[in-house]
């Protein structure tokens, strides 16, 4: 109901509850089924909690609220597990791991799962901006800084500036998401219950844990060396953050007074017909301004005290949520937004003449100084410039009238469509990396 | 799921979806309805809203899908209570406002509401506290600083502590819960639309608007003044705080070689029947960790451009939810905390004398110092502080041998239980504060 | 020298090492004062202290270094101040306190002097807005919602709003600032020592040596009471965003396409002699960013185990000297901007034709409804309103073709300048405020 | 004054003011001779800009000042520089580049030299964390979870999932030190300036530069694509919480009651000579309360609209400079604490006792069930559990009364040194990791 950013999307969908009680029971069996391979539980068992750990059978409202007493839902859940498997097999459910094993362990598969669409949303973003870059490459545009014109550059360089983001949160998220690994260590992360249970190398039980679900094995137990909920922390902000520096660049390209681009659909108003809300920008841009207190709050839970600290482990599991539903949410808008963005090159050519030709003042400073002399050049650069920004006359019109300036070809060097530098060559090669 | 913290408590029933559903249709039916008492509309109008307004005919989970197209849960919300309400009154559903009125106000409503509770939690505590303090006026237990012994202290006077941070909260939160205003502006803020529907003085509407309500009047229209948000933001960072304060002394207190404390209830472990894990004060811990991110986001948004902001405002809206829960549920576990902690003097008379008497060093550096003059007592106390502490021995038995104390009543000046300063009358005097 | 927002303001003053050094020295020599008045010290030791506590004497960066090794700086502060005042009155130095009393006392007093200037200058930005406010009271322009043009709104209106925020900030920080304590507890904040050395009522102690330092009496020594810094947090906070909503509209009205507004002396840049760089904004808006994840590191401090907490209170020195740099640099800045800004009420008007007549279709649905019947008005207006924004031509000229609305006055009802609602007396009201 | 965490460290002098000068100017001449080599600039021009670019020249506190003009210190420093080069070569100071190409290339340049010493730092750390593992390797102790004894553990494995964070550091902070890129695209990231002063191929120009300055060659000029400082901020932020984690749990060793660990030098306190405060933890934990905050700032500057953004540049440049001291800071002081730290055996063993054997209950109840049937394993189980913690009597006293168990080692299954599990294989493991 708060948050059309993320309402809907496929991460919506899997870090609903009902995704986490999913992962919570995928651990479970994982964990008995990892046991039965090593010996240390009957055939039987596995197949009687895998077959129990159907998500049918559970009440996530229920759990939710028994969660209370013990402070997590692993335990009421353990409990009725146990209960769903029966006398013979139930107890090998659970059987030497902590509540925190198969919390961990449902995180990080919760993550797993979420990044998926977050990557292919990535990659439709991706090629939507490779696609305006190329075919941008040069429309010329107002380079803007702190809200001024300063020297033209393309709509090619800014869509391959945002692809260029775009791909190192892809690189991020990738690199993070290869490296989720599954949780297990027992109560204080020594593997002692496998042990007690018969194992004799318990330190093996982990790689087969981690090689039924899918994740990545584990050096340690890392119940309390949280580098895995860290580096989600840092490639989801850096995500949030790569996509919120495009959907602000559409903010302002869209406002009324500069109209150089525009969402396919913006979001409409029954009372002011005319109002074409860029609702996919103001969305992301919101993700934006949120994820990184987020992932303030998850890079504080590294300090975690003991062998399982009281408070910080319990401040992750919600903040982590919340970024994958922002950036996948975020992910989704933007994949709809560069593919459907309306460019106006005639706008961003208008635009290019509001300072009367000023906008190219850097170049003619540059280009004169050999032909009038450094000081010349600038003495008439400036005063020239000031009548032209005073007057509002256009600075080329003025330069025509120079007789120092005979024989050269003004009407070239005021074209601000001639002074983009290097923005083609800068734009080929940021469309060369894949 | 992931949310013992909160998940089944007051708190959780006003802020959930339902309860912003219930406080969107409250809000349009109060605007309807001052709009009736101002002539703007008639009064069967106001009753047909308010009627169709009730929450059994609404979707919340397909407003929330469909809030996206425009941002937010307004619109579509809108469209079905004109259509509930009929042909004849339709056209007086939202009447001349913006969806950010009817958003913003339903957002002071939940608010408003949630934090009935959170009062109600906190006045449990500053009650239960005054009997601990009260009760413990004259216990002396170890003062702690930087994790080390420092002087004795009492836990009359810590008791009186946590009270006077839990009333600092209640204060904020009574001020902030007061003064929190309802919205109306129309689309820029102007009430221009409630003069086009025939209003003579549209500054008069919001008063109205609000007193059906039983919210504030506000002096502006408010859209992107966000004084009332960043207020909540304080009021409840404070409060988590403050909380937090209480439960991580708590959870120091409970662990296994201090046992000065324990939950009443503490969370179990079937594997280790042992444990009473001091969940409560855990859970309070999480959001107090949590909590100043959220608020940061919050402050955040009062950098709020135009006459609505695209991002700002709704990055908003899921932040102020979650610190009202966090709050909301911290409120009640300490409650419970509070009512239930179980203190044990004589623990605590058994940490000091934990240093052999070095936790009097300080007094008796005072007292011998008129005696032995300045100098020599601070030679003699050194030299025996060292051997006490090297040797395991008593500071009192190695003073009571010097022959240059003789005269001197060392027991009673050895006696950390005589050296608790004026925790006394503080204390008393904290609780004075009502 | 990466501080262009604050270097050089009165703040940077206020804080400055020296001005710590300073605070500390005051607070060291108010307490002798305090402890002579009470007749727990000659009254020659007071005079020997205050004299010996001139800053003249210290070496800043040393005792920087210094404190490396007890954690805080006054552990060295007290010894060098102690050889200063010499064998006969030294003893009195810093008796029975303990560092974290005058580290607190000493932030206090930093808070408190460096404040003074921040309402000097929020002052200022009260005035010259009200000046705005007054003079662009029916100064119409577009109001923007999610960076679209919604209705006309004044700027007179925005002007009011903007200084209603800052009279909140004003309200915000007058209010922590004339509640800042001074603190003193001793070691454990029992008061203790002062006891050992003679007093019969340590109680009375603090309220003395806060009338000394011109500082509130503090209810109970607050060591890990730590509301004074999460108040200070929270008025800074707002602060900064109060002023970072005023910069970021500049900065949106400066853009070279919109110009409605520039500050009075924009930043240059030689290259490009036509940049007016809208610098004071900029820093606003920097320290808007920064502030609130500022405030949040000290509403996290709040969370302080024990009678001193280890890490919790060393974290709240450097973030409160920070928001108090930030907040003291953007009120400068913004008493500057504010003084200064230039107002184009022609851009303005010229804005307002930008949508052909759309910006008021919410007044022609109003007003043509009674006329037309609803339904008629709503298919008329959204037909013709189509074909404005679609062919680029005049709502208004196109309503005056309608044979339908003959005798009605169109060019009136279409006169942007016309539908300002109540955005005038609203700016009276808000103007009433002091 | 206010940050002995990391006063005196290298980091700070990497990072004090004289260093930005330092880094500034080094860009400078960088710049001049990057052209120079490219044929842009005779050679007499590098020499001379390099020759000029000595700091002696500046003063750092009027540059400060002035760089309030326009917002950054570079303005009134390429000024000064072009004036101390001289009329011949002057005009080649800065020439084609702007002013954020210098700040950020002085940047990037700063946090190079700054991590150099930080990974020293940590490799001490890593030495010292593995001694301690290895000497550890099979020291029983209290394993802890929610402040509670859980199962023992070791502080061999402690100290190795220390050493695997300070690992997991190292080589974040590595791969972002050696990705650091020069910065170079002039006024707004054309590089269009360079070819309007003869440069056939502009495009070439960065990597020269980034060459002369030891730093990575960029793709593109990243005015607005901010992965750099992204980049650093979560490493910085990993690198604290990691150091955090080692800190808190000194922390809690060293508290009076545990006293498994100290500091090797404490800090003192005059009044009370047996108080060893662990001063370095806590001046990591106050930095690892601090760093979160920080970075959260920096993520947030992602969203840099435009080709320079008015506000989230500006901000970057303090909380950047705060994290690298806080970091440098952290790692000094971690090197520090880690090769002194103090280890307690024989009160971890003593500890390990203070259940009265109900640590081991988990191992009996394993150990059991196969002996005596699952049901009654446990029923026997809970309720000797009961009495021992109840009554205070040993568990293993109570098991060897037990007539079922004849013939079963009690003493060797209640032993808590012999319930480690896998403490020593994992340690070894992780010991293998350099």
């Amino acid at each position: 109901m708060l948050a059309p950013g993320w309402a809907g999307s496929p991460a919506a969908a899997e870090t609903a509850d009902a995704a986490f009680l999913r992962a919570l029971l995928d651990a479970e069996a994982a964990l008995t089924r990892a046991q039965a391979a090593l010996g240390l539980a009957p055939a039987g068992a596995a197949t009687a909690v895998t077959e129990a750990a159907g998500p049918a059978g559970f009440d996530v409202a229920s759990l939710a609220v028994r969660a209370r007493d013990g402070g997590n839902p692993v335990i009421p859940l353990v409990a009725e597990l146990t209960r769903a498997v029966g006398a013979e097999h139930g107890p090998y459910v659970h059987r030497g791991a902590t509540s925190q094993d198969v919390m961990d362990t449902a995180m990080m598969l919760v993550a797993h799962r979420a990044l998926g669409p977050v990557l292919a949303d990535l990659d439709r973003c991706r090629r939507a901006l490779a696609r305006l870059a190329a075919e941008h490459r040069d429309t010329p545009m107002p380079g803007r800084t702190l809200t001024q014109h300063a020297v033209p550059t393309t709509f090619g360089l800014k869509a391959a500036g945002w692809r260029s983001l775009v791909l190192d949160a892809r690189d991020r998220v990738t690199a993070v998401r290869g490296s989720l690994p599954a949780q297990l260590g027992g109560a204080a992360g020594t593997l002692a219950a496998f042990s007690a249970y018969g194992a004799e190398d318990a330190t093996a039980l982990p790689g087969v844990y981690a090689r039924e679900l899918g994740l990545a094995e584990p050096l340690l137990p890392w119940h309390t060396l949280r580098t895995p909920v860290a580096d989600l922390a840092g490639c989801l902000a850096f995500a949030a953050g790569a996509l919120g520096k495009l959907a602000v660049d559409v903010l302002t390209l869209s406002r009324t007074e500069i109209a150089e681009a525009a969402e396919g659909s913006g979001g409409g108003s029954s009372a002011m017909p005319h109002k074409a809300n860029p609702v996919r920008s103001t969305l992301i841009v919101a993700a934006a301004r949120r994820a990184p207190q987020l992932a303030a709050t998850l890079y504080g839970s590294l300090v975690a005290e003991d062998e399982r600290p009281a408070g910080a482990w319990h401040a992750e599991w919600e903040p982590l949520r919340d970024l994958l539903r922002l950036v996948g949410g975020a992910a989704r808008d933007a994949a709809e937004l560069t593919e459907g963005l309306r460019v106006r090159p005639e706008a961003m050519r208008d635009h290019l003449r509001l300072t009367h030709g000023l906008i190219v003042s850097e170049r003619l400073s540059a280009e004169l100084a050999p032909v009038l002399g450094r000081a010349r050049a600038k003495e008439l650069l400036t005063a020239l410039a000031r009548r032209a920004y005073q007057e509002g006359r256009e600075l080329g019109e003025l330069l025509a009238r120079e007789s120092e300036l005979e024989g050269i070809d003004v009407s070239s060097l005021i074209d601000p469509a001639h002074y983009t530098g290097s923005a083609g060559p800068l734009t080929d090669r940021a469309l060369e990396r894949r």
